[in-house]
């Protein structure tokens, strides 16, 4: 049974229109799946993966048409992975391995064709890449606009998920890749609306890719404390940690590492790496005698400053003066 | 740990006034799950229950305003009730145990506090009663109307969930309950849309109970052969059964029970308890050797036909005349 292909039909009797050329993802032989799309629930079997036993991992992100994406912006391409990657990102978060996804999506009457196939494509695409089958959802006529709801499931070892609440005063901050790359490539957008990007020059933005790989690394060698995905911008994302953990934290500007985006590879301003959001990073706390590479799994890994004792973030110049930092709360479109 | 409050926390956010009034179920303390808002997936313990070995069941619904409800029409605790009661109905298909719960709501700006209030108030009720955790979920602003998505994990003993698939020529087909309550009201607010209906005089339609009980009841019994719940209406369900299992099926149209709605206890017409949609009964088969009581726990059990070799459904009336029943697809407001 291929669940991929019932749901694409049940999006074609949406549509109304034959869904010919969708492209369907090969989903892998997938032993926690025994039942998919075609009845009233998924039925997985998630008790134990190689005679170990796991917790499981569940998440649901909402990709809304005007809110997080805009279809004279966005590729239907780029929506579709998007709206996966979130879902991803999260389950990376947790240092897990994402196992089935499950998207609900809700469709206006005159959407193309060739939209909802172009959007199956990207979303599929990406969950063939991490081998996640998309075991099941639900479709609806929208009564404005695109609608998706992305949920993943995924699995950790048992008591290994790596929660926000383990950072420790002492413990370095570190991050991987590089932040504002997302929310820069956006600000450009509102600037000029007109104007098409090449979603190639903005990698970031348009097709980001979830740390899968590394959070599990990080799990498996132990090296993290506490860690988090960059979805709502660093000053907010830290806060969590912060937060959770009942601890505050110092960073230093200078090391926080920028993305660099357009055909022109410029870096972008320091406040969209503070404050932008939906870069889709992971952002860890690890004890002082815990030795991080410099590179994992082929991602640059930075340190960007420690945890303290006090609840409060501070951000510190070359100079060695501070100021507080504040969560800025991402909103997308909004800024 | 309250999953609950950190979700009414975040909806608080978003709707940026205070929640003080919302009622919060008390979750019972749920084993399964380990850890839910405040992170970045909810960690669940799904392996065993009480020693076994079990699976996981997965399902996922859109209650989408002006597509599933209308405000006009539709309480707030109507509509968080209704939302939730869809993701049990089809865990309860399964005979399975609901387990935790995930809400994704989008709210428009403007959206009354009190609704948001009510509407938690109506779902965590039903929650409540059947001791499901509120364990995640996503918020955001929405760009028009009220969008809720819920997903309802569960547990089965392993291989024991109950399929569409396994319907026999010969096997009796029953009804829990009775039909065509919730299209029949649906029906009544279409032609007077500003009359305004007393919920009590319409249950089915306002408060839906999902059929938990009966479905566990089944499946430890062993005595349904293939399930599923009425959310797309009789002929549409019943052809659900049929092709997923490679079968066809007799009804007898004066078995089918109807229900009585409205202070008067009308009886609705048989249209509605043929095609009409989300009565969220049970409709189950079972072999011609299997003793299916006419009630269990609580609940009247009617036999309406049978599964034959044909792969068509024929509609029998008391004269013994046959014509064949098409599923005619429930579409809520559009009909």
């Amino acid at each position: 049974m291929i669940p991929e292909k019932a749901l694409i039909a049940q999006i074609r009797r949406l549509a109304k229109t034959p869904l010919a050329k969708t492209r369907v993802a090969k989903s892998r032989n997938n032993p926690a799946v025994l039942a998919g799309i075609g009845d009233d629930c998924a039925v997985l079997r998630l008790a134990r993966r190689s005679g170990n036993q796991v917790d499981t991992l569940v998440t649901t992100d909402f990709s809304l048409e005007g809110v997080h994406f805009r279809r004279d912006w966005h590729s239907p391409e780029s929506v579709g992975h998007r709206c996966l990657a979130r879902g991803l990102s999260d389950i990376a978060a947790m240092g897990g391995e994402p196992l089935a996804a499950f998207l609900s999506l809700a469709l206006p009457r005159r959407l193309p064709q060739s939209w909802i196939n172009r959007f199956a494509g990207g979303l599929l695409s990406l969950a063939e890449k991490y081998a996640v089958t998309l075991a099941g959802g639900d479709t609806a006529q929208s009564p404005n606009g695109i609608l998706a709801d992305i949920v993943v499931l995924g699995a950790v070892p048992k008591g290994k998920a790596l929660l926000r609440s383990g950072a420790r005063p002492g413990d370095r901050i570190y991050l991987s890749g590089e932040l504002g790359g997302s929310a820069a490539t956006l600000r450009q957008m509102q600037k000029n609306p007109r104007r098409k990007l090449n979603p190639r020059d903005y990698p970031r933005h348009f097709f980001p890719e979830p740390r899968v790989k590394l959070g599990q690394v990080l799990r498996e060698k132990d090296l993290a404390s506490a860690m988090i995905d960059t979805s709502d911008g660093l000053s907010t994302d830290l806060a969590h940690i912060c937060e959770e953990s009942g601890v505050g934290a110092e960073l230093q500007a200078e090391l926080i590492p920028r993305s660099r985006i357009g055909r022109a590879l410029q870096e972008v301003d320091v406040e969209f790496a503070l404050h932008g959001g939906e870069d889709y990073e992971l952002l860890f706390t690890a004890p002082p005698h815990k030795r991080v590479p410099a590179r994992i799994s082929g991602i640059p890994i930075t340190q960007i400053g420690q945890i303290t004792r006090g609840r409060r973030i501070f951000l510190m110049n070359h100079s060695g003066a501070a100021h507080e930092l504040k969560p800025q709360g991402w909103e997308h479109f909004r800024k």
